[in-house]
């Protein structure tokens, strides 16, 4: 479908407002239970950097913004307030928000929204080269929720975080 | 917390492995009921664009990948496979997956995620100008979840889309 027709689908105003130039789509947000285990996930598995952190005590939680950039193109690496401005302005930003102990809870799980009640349906990280990245994820011990080899879209895999998460992997150009 | 602090946080690899140094968080999905609803809401109010459409008519779904960018930094117009390899090497991709139908059905609804069970919690955009942006979202009769008068953080303030996602609005500099 070109551009054109996309822009003429029922809803779509075909040109943006004016006073909408400049917003950007900051950020995602879900819950984690352990926060240990998911900074683990999205630094080590998925390559993410935590570039922020706020604590709010008094409700018991905490927020964390990753990103996944290169860390020599992250500024203000001792000045937290020019550096979370620097974020808030970014694209692409995940925020984990930790509310305390529930790490400690045996029972407590959060909801994917892949199950009713349906809503929130996944992150997408897209990747060079689909196989590779898979490789190493079955080499890491992630687990998947549908591999490349699972069901009739064998160019995307779908991992999970440690909440359960879904995370679609693929790549923008075509299997080799 | 310095950027040297929160790469010592336990659990965090504080050097990216060099094999995701190409990945992206390319996009987020969830699910909307009305799909000309929600095209509404994400172009007329907060300037995305729908910049690709699949459909997957054997499984009754069809999913729109949406850009909060400039109609001029969209190439391909006319080439649907290039825009499409273009948008998934991009960060802060919007994708709405709707269920043929839906919208017909008086009592169906998705789960913001934000009530049991909870999980995912909210996208985020921020805006040049806080308060002009709500004051706009009030002229164009927009569902606030909280506005910035409401509760303690003076600075944020959550709209709701039409499935009653929420959306977080907020500037990157300290108010005015």
């Amino acid at each position: 479908m070109s551009l054109a027709d996309l822009l003429n689908l029922p809803g779509v105003t075909a040109r943006p407002a004016a006073e909408t130039r400049d917003y950007v789509y900051n950020h995602t947000m879900i819950r984690v239970k352990d926060l240990q285990k998911s900074m683990d996930f999205y630094t080590r598995v998925l390559g993410f950097v935590p570039v922020h952190r706020s604590d709010f005590p008094d409700a018991e939680f905490t927020i964390y913004y990753l990103v996944r950039q290169p860390l020599e193109s992250i500024p203000a690496h001792d000045d937290d307030k020019a550096r979370q401005q620097w974020v808030l302005g970014q694209s692409g930003v995940l925020e984990l928000t930790y509310n305390y102990g529930t790490e400690k809870q045996a029972d407590f799980h959060y909801h994917s929204g892949n199950s009713d009640p349906r809503g929130f349906g996944h992150l997408c990280i897209s990747v060079p080269d689909v196989q590779a990245a898979c490789a190493r994820f079955e080499e890491l011990g992630v687990d998947f929720q549908k591999r490349l080899s699972d069901g009739r879209m064998r160019h995307i895999a779908f991992i999970k975080d440690p909440d359960g998460y879904w995370i679609e992997i693929l790549q923008p150009t075509p299997l080799a």
